[in-house]
């Protein structure tokens, strides 16, 4: 089975696997710069970073949020005034004490999240239910001290790419209706670029500092470890009171608001860059993809033909271009096609196009695909249908590969020692029936080390992984009372 | 004279029109946010910003740059490598000095600027003259402690919005033709959001901390006081000798490699909302507004009427976007047709479309121009083709009367005591013969308090103001030699 060849591949190494695909890819630079935990994104990732961007932005002002930005830094005296939110967060903070020559009277925080300072500003901005709902999203750096091993876009102290939705609601159940709303806005954006996920409800003691409750994202890398990769919190009143936002009801009563936020960072495009490659390097879904098609002038040794065979490129490059095709051309001299075919296919270009004296001749050109690495020849004439068809094909073969993968590392199993050898030894997640109280699955997951909770499986992703649930018994993995629920289990990072 | 009246018209209180207008706009919400000099993008502010950071980058794009994005946090060791750019910014950086509950054994500062940053990563990616030139930028935020009085976007502690390129070269002329290029993209960045701008080379006590020299950009502000909203830095050595960046040069000689960098910063807004503006409100350059065209539908007491009207304006909202013309539907049901005119004319939407049953009756449609605050009814089939003629006109127009402003503002004056007299009480820019010799400069301008110097302007700037040049006198403004250049002096943001 390919799906299997995958994980054996990265296997123990997928790690320096990943550090190296990254730099050699030249998407980020990490473990050079000076300071633990940063890197730098280079050219081919930044643009990378920026397709990305750009969906999440389509996704959110789609469905009425609103981009803003709000400062960095957040004074002491804010950040201390949830004691919950602060008890989370208070060891990873990173703290500015002097500016210029002076000790600074207020110390201030990096922000670790934004749900102070934004609070804040919603005392002033929001004060009748008529505004409401309201929907706000910033995308920018955050900073956590991270104590355990940094990795790169996996674990960092900054992260670079946090896109931080926080939304206000006049009661408990438009809340509800908005934790909705912003796990199929995430699931659309994670089918998008073929990003396969479970869904489940974090037991209490994993919750967002703060919230109420938190619905969390993950998916499996290919060492066999869950990674959460987007999480919704449903935050009730916990910063509005603390920080004043009232509003006028409907009823004319005054009352605090209720909100909710929703947070997804660079780790999603760690998962493309894990899911979607292969022994050659990356194979990038079209819709994030820095080029689409790349253009190769293959060289002649009479001049004035190499000089047709790059016009013909440049008319090529403009026909893609005016059907909205994202095109380069690789003109570089001092570099043998082969070199070009190789670095393309590393850097995951879906489609190549190759042009030489023999296309020209007969007016059509070279395709390869970066998925089935099989080259065709088209004609000019049929080249954007035949192209479009390909980017539609590539796009979808790698979404249904990775969510095949995906799922053969899912293994509904009854009893908790038999899931967390099974998960041991060969990573995935354990989904095992659940009679629904914490106590019982705490104390067991508290002896096993390595083995976390993920949670309590949402339904509609119980329904998606198409997991087969008869064969369960109907009594609890972790204890003996009867099963009402399922929750999930795995190694994570 | 209309030119004049804008100068008084904000006169002393620019600074106060300033900042109601960026909070009733919603662009910026300054001064309630709990750190000095640090304030809120608000949604429509941040959608200019949008517009504004995407010109920035088809600009550089389309030159050659390549976007990156380097750790916001820089080491002291790292800072205090080259010794002139610590004097130069140590008196205003942020320092971090605590993560979690540890002390840290390496400070950090928040980036001023990153060209300790970069120069270090350069030092791992740079071998070769044949990778030479590089282009790289970034659009981040950085940190000053300005301990002078904040201003929100002019004068901040985190400015949100700072575009810094930094390139590589060979040698010192093609550094000084990137320079060149440079100049010429900042340019054509200017005129595109219609901000005039003289250019002139900073004498060498205010250049950039670690640069051979510094060419500047400024305006003029309503309050008659001269703005810095761009500069163009020619570093030499003075980085990669430091950071040793070397590379095998054409002779394979081994050498360091030389280099620029140039940055804009959110001010370029600021300057946008101070110039295109008047009593009513903003008027917004169509190339950055958040919408071009609003359209507002005129109730009816009819329900179906009423229903066929917003149904109207959906079709001509289509149109309009299949035109690419970004266009919103003001649907807000609490409010009167009469106040949308007045807070879209306030926010500088350029067009206003009002569509009501007499529209629809004729096939036609309301449009009224922000600019001329005139009506006229245009007939469906034309109206694409009328609407950009509209929004060239605006464009142009707008452009035109801030140049116009700009060029009335800047004055020849013979002699440096005369002149500072005018600046001082009229405000604006005053150009002066020079000699050359900042020395003699140096210890006039010393004598009079609120007055500074902006350098020695740029002969395409001066050809670009058509500034009457015959009748000046040869001899210097600050001395008795002979002047051979010019010099602009200004009170000074």
């Amino acid at each position: 089975m390919q799906e299997r060849n995958i994980l054996k591949k990265y296997g123990e190494s997928f790690s320096e696997w990943f550090e190296w695909i990254i730099r050699e890819a030249e998407i980020y630079d990490y473990g050079r710069y000076p300071v633990k935990g940063m890197g730098v994104w280079l050219s081919y990732g930044f643009k990378i970073r920026r397709h990305v961007v750009e969906l999440i932005r389509l996704l959110l002002d789609g469905t009425g949020h609103e981009e803003i930005l709000l400062p960095l830094l957040i004074p002491e005296t804010l950040f201390r005034k949830e004691s919950e939110h602060v008890r989370g967060f208070e060891g990873e903070v990173l703290w500015i004490t002097r500016g210029g020559h002076e000790e600074l009277d207020v110390r201030l925080i990096l922000r670790p999240t934004s749900e102070t300072a934004l609070s804040y500003m919603e005392s002033f901005w929001v004060k009748s239910y008529k505004q409401l709902p309201k929907k706000y999203y910033q995308i920018v750096s955050i900073f956590r001290y991270e104590t355990k091993m940094t990795k790169p876009m996996i674990r960092v102290r900054e992260v670079t790419t946090f896109k931080e939705a926080h939304t206000l609601h006049e009661d408990f159940s438009d809340c509800e209706r908005q934790v909705v709303e912003a796990i199929e806005i995430y699931s659309r954006f994670f089918d998008r670029i073929g990003i396969p996920y479970i869904i489940t409800r974090r037991p209490q003691w994993d919750k967002f500092a703060g919230a109420l409750y938190t619905i969390a994202f993950d998916t499996i890398f290919p060492d066999g470890k869950a990674i959460q990769i987007g999480t919704v919190h449903n935050l009730g009143q916990t910063f509005t009171s603390v920080f004043d936002v009232k509003i006028q009801k409907r009823d004319e009563s005054i009352d605090y608001a209720w909100q909710t936020s929703y947070g997804i960072s660079e780790r999603v495009i760690a998962s493309i860059i894990a899911f979607h490659s292969d022994e050659r390097g990356l194979i990038l879904p079209p819709i994030i993809a820095p080029y689409q098609v790349v253009i190769i002038p293959i060289p002649h040794s009479d001049n004035a033909i190499f000089k047709m065979i790059n016009e013909y490129c440049d008319k090529i490059a403009n026909i893609l271009m005016q059907a909205g095709i994202r095109v380069y051309i690789d003109r570089r001299e001092d570099m043998k096609p082969v070199d070009k075919f190789f670095e393309w296919e590393l850097k995951g270009v879906p489609i190549r196009i190759e042009i030489g004296y023999k296309e020209i001749q007969s007016g059509i050109v070279t395709v390869f695909r970066r998925d089935t690495m099989r080259r065709k020849t088209v004609g000019v004439e049929e080249l954007i249908q035949e192209l479009k068809r390909c980017l539609d094909e590539i796009s979808y073969g790698i979404e249904l590969r990775a969510w095949s993968w995906f799922k053969s590392n899912i293994r509904v199993i009854n009893k908790f020692h038999d899931a967390s050898k099974i998960v041991k030894n060969e990573g995935g997640i354990a989904i095992l029936p659940w009679c629904g109280n914490e106590g019982c699955v705490h104390k067991l997951i508290e002896s096993e080390e390595g083995i976390e909770v993920l949670g309590e499986v949402y339904k509609d992703s119980l329904a998606r992984l198409k997991i087969e649930l008869i064969s369960i018994e109907t009594e609890c993995g972790f204890c003996d009372k009867k099963a009402s629920t399922f929750i999930a289990i795995a190694k994570r990072y």
